[in-house]
């Protein structure tokens, strides 16, 4: 199926990027009929993406799960932190559903850091139809990893030929 | 591979009406590396599960990703709304990451539902390690849909020769 995931004229493509900030629940999921997202980043620097929402995201009947709305938003704020130059893993994490989302639809993602505190980083997003309405908003606090977390997980990337932190 | 998702002595089993409940997101996932799911029902009657997750819910290298982990929180406690007798969906939901829960690692989740004003059923959960250690706490605030939009999922789940509302 071809589903156009082209951006905005002044989006920058993220694809040269995508194999380190891809991960196998969502933005690199094996299976063609869940997701397909592409990202990209905004005239700001923040990350932005197209998202498919396949059959296999099915919650309410026809309709995207909810879980599969907040795993699209999980991954684009906390990737847009990475590329912020945070390396963290997610703390807490709040999803606002303002519409059920059909399947098959391509959907927006925005992002942008709120603020900083310590370690912690705030984060938001939000899933907007192709009319631009909103789909969902989210916050999300993510928590910059302590050296040792950060080097084990390092490791573990590098055991499976992957890159984790270091791509950015 | 054989995963052991058996449950507490004193659950029930939910296999009966495991095609209503399960959502090809999370429990009817047809790819079989990514979760895989029983529910029973506690001796409180409230909606509790073992998952399984696999290579495919990967997010940190070797580790959950938080989506996958939001995920099966959403729809336990989503479905146990429903068990309760409330045709929900999900209007707000958090959730909290105490720990990185390694790939491979069968949890223990558990719902209940806090309290209900009007339309509005507020519902929480846990998932539990191996050990008893707290993975990650849920909250959500799920709607009781108008009859108008169940009407219209039902009727989208008959097409597809399944049920929605009607199963509790």
């Amino acid at each position: 199926m071809d589903i156009d995931l082209s951006g905005e004229s002044d989006w920058t493509d993220m694809e040269q990027f995508r194999a380190p900030l891809a991960r196998p629940f969502v933005s690199a999921d094996p299976d063609p009929e869940r997701f397909r997202v592409r990202y990209y980043t905004d005239p700001l620097g923040n990350l932005a993406a197209r998202a498919w929402f396949g059959p296999h995201c099915e919650g309410p009947p026809g309709h995207a799960h909810g879980g599969s709305v907040a795993a699209v938003l999980d991954e684009a704020m906390g990737g847009n932190c990475w590329v912020q130059g945070h390396a963290v893993l997610a703390g807490t994490l709040t999803i606002k559903y303002r519409r059920p989302l059909p399947l098959g639809s391509v959907v927006t993602v925005r992002t942008a850091v709120d603020r900083v505190e310590g370690r912690k980083v705030f984060a938001v997003g939000r899933l907007l139809d192709a009319s631009g309405a909103v789909v969902a908003e989210g916050e999300g606090t993510f928590i910059v990893m302590r050296e040792e977390l950060q080097g084990t997980l390092d490791a573990e990337a590098r055991k499976a030929g992957r890159t984790f932190g270091s791509a950015y």
